[in-house]
């Protein structure tokens, strides 16, 4: 390996770091802060791992891949609010996220930086069954979060039953076995008035 | 799959959240803050994927699962500094952690908790290739931190060379062609006065 090689692939390490620092809506379980990207990264990958029976023919470590770098692009363009229901916004976003990736996944060689924005946009995507199984955690994880926080984004920005349920139905599609759960919480928030009816 | 076992693996889920607030003693680039040991456990895991070349013959899955578990015991057991040079810490770190693992990955349905354990009991041991794979990341991850911040907890602590290199020792034995890289660092934080000769 070549040291220019491996001096690429540290900046990319090192510019990394900075999903440490874009911050989500959604609070930790203990409502001390609001959670990050890159600690939200790590926790939809342990849901892979945790919840790989429900998804049981994906391949794992594409799985995995796809989690590691799926946010990555905020580092440029910011979290988007799931919540944000105007289509202009997410075309904005559209267009900042694929500039971002063009600069975060240039940083690596560019053999591989071709290959983990395929990744990225693998998962964008949501085609495959890897990119699926990866999205509907990505929503999941989200929902426990405020599960676990009482409320947390649902209640702090008026969110609806319908907005939650839009929001989550990649896990309806991809995981069956766990959707009763999910409108089990969705119920139980809507009665505790922490989602709007 | 029963409504029991997903609530024991929802349970694990919304437990490990707390391992966002477990601080360890480098900083985050920036160092507007310490790092916290989830985004730390991203972050190993993009290396990972990253460096995967430098160690071509792991199973990248396996890895990328060892990583996602390795510092969960901390959730009970708590961070302890790389450079603490006391015997009698370490023996008690040991038995601390052994109590978390016994909690932590007793939330899953034991199947899967014995599995997730024997996955975090490989990491700790240093045996497989892909346990010194995920071992020689997670030191080097810290070097990228302190190298980032300009000197984080080598300086913060007066940490010296020999024990920079005793810490690193899992680079130089796994990842042969990022040691250079790893020496070029610390000889630059001696010269610099960010590690003590």
């Amino acid at each position: 390996m070549s040291d220019a090689r491996l001096a690429r692939q540290i900046e990319f390490l090192t510019e990394a770091d900075k999903l440490k620092t874009i911050v989500r809506r959604t609070p930790l379980a203990d409502q001390s802060r609001l959670e990050n990207s890159a600690e939200h990264s790590w926790h939809v990958a342990l849901a892979a791992i945790a919840l790989r029976e429900y998804a049981p023919d994906v391949d794992l470590q594409r799985v995995l891949e796809l989690v590691a770098v799926h946010d990555l692009v905020e580092i440029d363009a910011g979290d988007t609010f799931a919540y944000d229901p105007d289509g202009r916004v997410h075309m904005t976003k559209t267009d900042r996220e694929r500039a971002a990736a063009d600069r975060v996944f240039g940083l690596l060689p560019a053999d591989q930086g071709a290959r983990l924005r395929e990744r990225w946009e693998e998962f964008e995507a949501m085609e495959s069954a890897e990119a699926r199984y990866a999205n509907a955690l990505d929503r999941l994880q989200a929902l426990l979060q405020n599960m676990s926080a009482g409320g947390g984004s649902w209640s702090t920005y008026g969110v609806t039953r319908a907005q939650v349920l839009a929001r989550m139905a990649p896990v309806e599609a991809t995981l069956p076995d766990v959707w009763p759960f999910v409108l089990d919480v969705i119920d139980r928030f809507c009665a505790e008035g922490a989602i709007r009816e």
